[in-house]
């Protein structure tokens, strides 16, 4: 039998860093678990366009559709804003997902009980909360065409596209039913279908998914209602599924309520492959935080985390993925902390290495 | 000399309630202050397509263009769910905002002091907040070609169209920085640049209208770090900038974080008419809220405020509009309390003609 395959693909900005603690956890689960992975490690983003003026080699984009899961850190940073759009370090992530068709992205927004005092939120709005947000990964205005910045007249107008299919909504509503049938059974779409047709269309879609799963309760909400209410009460919502562009925004604003977004990991999956398992990609939900690379204060755990959720979704290794979590929970109540999850002076930060080896000593 | 002309369109839901109290306070400044305005009253949205089959007549739309000021209450509600698009009640007010060009939305979010233990935001974090939301209004996704359901192969698909040009992008711009000179000097600006090329003409214009505004601080984020950054510390900001789209998401996000939802006014301006004011709209940033129409809970703040803005920056009454916003403030410091604003069980709240009596007695 051959060993699982794992591709690392560490990135831009604190990517490295953060990726450096999950080798070490591989590397333990190697060694006293009997669990070893088959691991490459490649480019992706900036780093990727420096050495080969791409930010995702064709190399690269075989392999990950080899693997049977890609770990990526995060891609972008300043020195590459003046890049040309068809090579910024987002289209490297932004093709992985597309040719791996990653449509169902998953990002849990948590709080952590040692971590509840850290959200700009009240504590009682936070305590506790653990929703997941379902956000269309593959289609809207991240994919759509016509694209691209036109002469018009004697002005220039920039255009971009949001289509979704039928075929495309109804397999990410039901990757989101699937799951709230394994959670609280609640679902809330998101949209704007009183003032875009797509949202029209994707409502009406949902809904008819949604007779396939009685016992969900779904709910509908306009895009710009859902922002106010995770802002007013996050805990009214279980599952929430959404599209591309609204579920960027809308995940990201849920990831900062639990006041823990250095611990938030994420996955993105697509169709089953010939195991029966999805094709799958595990990221941290936070950014390459370019302010902050290569000085050892990233917090590793959303990367370690996504580790654990790629155990679970892409390895079946489900008990291994609660250990490793355990592990983390485990070292928050010592309260090893990053300086991400401090807000007082005085008390020095964990390193990104400390932190790692703390959840090391843990397992 | 002609009075200045108001044209009223309460609306749906709570519209037509916190209008009467608003109508209240149009009467005392006539009694009191000798101000006069020639009012009149007309329908939009749900109301107008039950009498006259679409949601806003070309008579009103004829008259909106005429007046000094549009004052609005809110439209839509459950009962028109299952209207076609065309002449959902929402088409009224997006048909209002279009042909009157009302390309510079004004969204305050400001947390009053009265009000800061309402938010679910950690006190700190919201007390003293005072930012303002500059929305484009009149293009992008909301009203782009191609937009619609269409066949495609066997299945539907649904498409609206992200469109801006750098003449839109310009003056909505021009109109934050006009704002951020008389505030804080800061505007931060929010897109999609990374992902959308919309995004990138959006930040090249904002920047180039910059140059014309060299002691306002001009910064730049994604939006969804935009959503982020709000929720964290969004105090941090001053002015924001952004399209109609986004502009709809963080500005009901900013709103909900003062806790003040209800107490929110706003002003859609245009292009300066003959008497060197621009065309104008007013209406409380929360919606028809059909949960609670007729029953006296609504609050009518947010409208009074409304009528306050129109004020200020329609009929040239600047000292009026502070006498008004100051006898609000009043009223909270009193403890006077509509059902919005109170988290206690207990205290019997006040009814909106109660809240508009003791805004009119402050006065
Ligand atoms: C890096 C960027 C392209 C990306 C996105 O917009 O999808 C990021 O914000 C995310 O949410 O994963
Ligand atoms: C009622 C609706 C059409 C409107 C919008 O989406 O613009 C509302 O949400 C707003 O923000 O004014």
């Amino acid at each position: 039998m051959t060993n699982p395959s794992l591709l690392i693909l560490p990135g831009d900005g604190i990517g490295p860093e953060v990726m450096a603690e999950v080798r070490k956890i591989i590397d333990w689960f190697g060694a006293r678990r009997g669990i070893t992975f088959d691991v490459s490690e490649d480019l992706v983003g900036g780093c990727a366009y420096d050495k080969h003026g791409t930010p995702l080699h064709d190399d690269t984009m075989a392999r990950a559709q080899e693997v049977d899961a890609v770990l990526l850190g995060a891609v972008g940073g300043p020195k590459y804003d003046s890049l040309d759009f068809s090579v910024k370090p987002e289209r490297g992530l932004l093709r992985l997902r597309k040719e791996m068709d990653l449509f169902s992205n998953l990002r849990p927004a948590q709080c952590f009980d040692a971590l509840a005092d850290f959200s700009s939120l009240k504590k009682d709005v936070v305590a506790g909360l653990d929703i997941m947000i379902v956000r269309e990964l593959t289609s809207g205005v991240y994919f759509g065409e016509p694209r691209g910045i036109f002469e018009e007249g004697n002005e220039r107008v920039g255009i971009n596209t949001q289509r979704y299919t039928e075929s495309e909504i109804d397999r990410v509503a039901r990757s989101a039913f699937d799951l709230a049938m394994k959670r609280g059974k609640k679902l809330c779409s998101m949209e704007k279908a009183n003032v875009m047709e797509s949202g029209i269309l994707w409502r009406e879609v949902v809904t008819e998914v949604g007779k396939d799963y009685p016992e969900v309760e779904l709910s509908h909400m306009y895009a710009d209602a859902g922002a106010m209410q995770l802002t007013r009460w996050p805990k009214q919502f279980d599952v929430i599924v959404t599209d591309n562009l609204f579920g960027d925004l809308l995940s990201d604003l849920a990831a900062m309520l639990t006041g823990s977004l250095g611990m938030l990991p994420s996955a993105s999956l697509g169709a089953p492959m010939d195991n029966g398992r999805p094709k799958a990609l595990y990221e941290p939900v936070h950014g390459s935080a370019p302010d902050i690379a290569g000085q050892g204060k990233a917090n590793p755990c959303a990367c370690i985390l996504s580790f654990a959720m790629a155990l679970r979704y892409s390895f079946d290794l489900g008990d291994e993925a609660t250990r490793l979590e355990q592990a983390v929970n485990a070292v928050l109540g010592d309260g090893v902390r990053t300086a991400d999850l401090l807000n007082e002076e005085g008390i020095t930060p964990a390193t990104t290495a400390e932190m790692g080896d703390a959840v090391l000593a843990a397992l």
